[in-house]
């Protein structure tokens, strides 16, 4: 079970308040991605560890299985397509150009786009698109249809994904009766393509609803024409992973192209269906910005990561740029206006805060994420901790001893007071707690403040304030450095 | 892939705008939970479908699988234990109090609450939920500590969880020379409980990361000795889905008695990894409310159970009141002070939202989530929709057409106009919106309006509004409709 509260001190009764902690890795030896030198085909993922043994990773992908691709896959990126069709997003060109670059700044092998196809104003950010210079590669899907062909190539996109009609064509696909229409269509677009040197990627929908025979069948026939990938979808976002499983791996023994998955979040299982579509082969997953799209949209792309990291985090950390994954959070959340939410893996209000009101050294016995999540790989170094308005005098304390600080128990209570009245206006990071801690305890320590002089700590702050401005040289920002959301 | 923009008019150029949609089911034939009759052993969901066949859930339990607990599970609920150490819980009596009357309402088969051991509010609140008089059973758990055991069982409880120490214990656990001593104070203290007619769990920590010889031995003595139920936990929540599978399937083959899990929600895979959980053998699963808890918490009730709705709806519509859900979810939400994620299953903002800009009947005609989560089964049966200040007059048109009103475009723009100034206050539900508009079309049917008559629409929207309070007798509020988080 969790670390719980009944290791130590009163703990619900005096709303246990949150502290902030540093991440202290105290000694444990760091857990590596060496393979369990015990090959004995067993799959789980303990080990056996003497002091002479190096700690294997026991979330890593199994050595024992050649196929797994969780350390050797690529993300297609589709905020910008998959994304557009959220219920809140209206990207205009200049937001769509930002949130390309980001993505391709990120380390993403590939962004996807609305078709430009569906209108004139697609066609023409695709061409923008095309037209950055960018390293990512830059696909975009269309209907089994010449028409559409013919527009796709000429905007400069790097891959084309031709998509299958509905899958209520697919569901009323009778053996052999439509596969020579199928074909003769999929053979002259997917080689129009082809003979402009683009990428041609083939795609069903609703996989987990058709008829296995005729999808595996489509699929060969593709493949034998010479597509670069095939995809399936969980469309209705409510297949489950050993599902998901078995399908990838069934058709991994039919095709020999890669493959790629698009993922639904109806249940909550994209990302587990990610990774586990991965171990069974797929080479290729779709994902956007937390996850923004149809309904509850798909993989989202910051989870995907986190729990790849986990996996393998140095193979991650090679291919992207961790530290970027808040910022492209904010700028997307920004853009259809919704809140980073607050479970959000890593970059949620509430990834690395603990609840204290035990000791601070308690946390750090416990089993720690750190170990597996280090939020510096991404960027974060501080909580968001106290600084709440109900936070009570012993989180404050618990952090005036982290910070080497000596105030009595009498005037931790005053500067308490103090952060509760700046809390009620907004939620203080935990530096603007510093902040105030010590500006506090160098008013005591020098004589100018003592216990219940409001004005006199105001004055304080106040200076303190702009000090640090006229030093920043620029216009008044409250300092902020939290991992808030 | 996703339902596209490519499928008729212009889509992302008019900033496509979303359409409430009523759930109709356009004469699909309804997936049922029948076996599926070709029984060939393949492990895959699809199935032959001449007419004549009755369609097969393929999200639901395999046939083959006869230790698949998907449809034969309990619920641990464990927002007053587990959800008391997520960052921003202070829950008072009260709330508690109402917190487990709501999760008895809603039909949990367990609620956990914090050690009565921990504090003394937590025992008087322990003993207070206790003599509510829950259908559900009331569990808390302690250290496996003759001290922590006395309290408890005076409690009222009906069942206690006995957690082995931190995992750091186990690591340094070496083959049989602690054995005995686990063995003794477990025997101990697990006789005591159950000589108090109450259950009895024994749970290990971060199970995942602990050798796997010790761990089966430990549950094995345990089994022996004559526990309920032993619990497993992915403390850091990194556990891939399949790693689950075998850990569970590993235990089942080693203990007679009932299997829990407890699954943080680190790499957001704590959904999956509970419903492969339960494939593999699994009994009980931790759930909280929004998953709040330590971090990003644990398993959320209200992603389970959409989960497992979706293998088996009559099962869960059986077991839960699931209108309910919407409810819960506020209730700790508001508690805790966070937003439902906007992408939450179900009841998030975006669950059974559409983009539109398409015709509405493009959406109706594509794969639909709704054959498989029913928001009537959720008590859900209005959409947020137009209503947002980017809203465009062909959203506003079509809503226009849904409720058989007839106006001109003229009109509609007009009226557009008034929709986007009231949503600059505040969004507007599906039901302000038609509202606006059913004032709207009977001031031009009756002649008190005309295009551009700002002011004669805003007496005619007041006058409504005086007479739907009066209707009401209360104090006035928007009349608010929706399925909005």
């Amino acid at each position: 079970m969790c670390p719980s509260l009944t290791d130590g001190a009163s703990a619900s009764t005096d709303r246990s308040e949150m502290v902030g902690i540093e991440n202290t890795n105290v000694g444990r030896p760091v857990p590596t991605n060496g393979v369990n030198g015990h090959a004995n085909g067993h799959t789980n993922g303990a080990n056996g560890h003497s002091s002479s043994t190096q700690r294997r990773n026991p979330y890593a992908p199994r050595a024992s299985e050649f196929l797994n691709n969780v350390a050797n896959f690529k993300i297609i990126e589709s905020t910008l397509r998959e994304g557009e069709q959220f219920a809140n997003a209206f990207f205009d060109t200049k937001t769509k150009i930002a949130i390309a670059k980001a993505l391709d700044a990120f380390g993403v092998e590939y962004i996807e786009l609305t078709s430009p196809a569906a209108s004139e104003q697609s066609r023409a950010d695709c061409e923008a698109i095309c037209k950055l210079g960018l390293r990512c590669k830059i696909l975009t899907h269309i209907r089994c249809h010449m028409d559409d062909a013919r527009i796709a190539v000429e905007t400069g996109v790097d891959g084309v994904d031709v998509v299958i009609g509905t899958s209520s064509f697919l569901r009323e696909f009778s053996h052999g009766k439509d596969m020579t229409y199928i074909t003769k269509t999929a053979i002259e677009v997917i080689n129009f393509v082809k003979s402009k040197g683009i990428e041609v990627r083939f795609s069903t929908e609703d996989s987990f609803r058709s008829d296995l025979v005729d999808l595996l069948s489509i699929y060969q026939t593709v493949d034998k024409i010479g597509v670069n990938r095939v995809g399936i979808a969980d469309t209705v976002g409510c297949a489950n992973p050993r599902q998901v499983y078995e399908l990838v791996r069934t058709l991994r023994g039919v095709v020999g192209c890669d493959i790629e998955i698009h993922l639904h979040n109806d249940t909550g299982m994209a990302i587990a269906n990610a990774y586990t579509a991965l171990e069974a082969g797929a080479t290729h997953i779709d994902t956007s910005v937390l996850g923004i799209g149809e309904r509850v949209g798909i993989t989202p792309l910051g989870g995907l990561v986190a729990c790849l990291y986990a996996a393998d985090p140095e193979y991650v950390k090679s291919k992207y740029n961790l530290p970027m994954l808040r910022e492209i959070e904010n700028l997307v959340a920004e853009a259809v206006e919704v809140n980073v939410p607050f479970m959000n893996p890593i970059t949620g209000y509430c990834a690395f805060t603990h609840k204290a009101g035990i000791h601070a050294k308690a946390i750090l016995n416990n089993p720690s994420t750190y170990e597996i999540l280090k939020p510096e790989d991404f960027g974060l170094t501080r909580y968001v901790a106290i600084g709440h308005r109900l936070t009570g005098w012993n989180a404050v304390k618990s952090r005036v001893e982290q910070l080497n600080l000596t105030l009595t128990d009498e005037q931790i209570k005053d500067v308490t007071a103090k952060i509760k009245e700046l809390a009620d206006v907004r939620t203080q990071s935990l530096d603007d707690v510093d902040t105030i801690l010590r500006v506090y305890h160098s008013g005591i320590q020098s004589g100018e403040l003592a216990v219940g002089q409001k004005e006199a700590l105001d004055r304080l702050l106040r200076e303190h304030r702009e000090a640090a401005t006229r030093e920043r040289g620029e216009t008044e920002q409250p300092q902020v450095v939290a991992a808030a959301a």
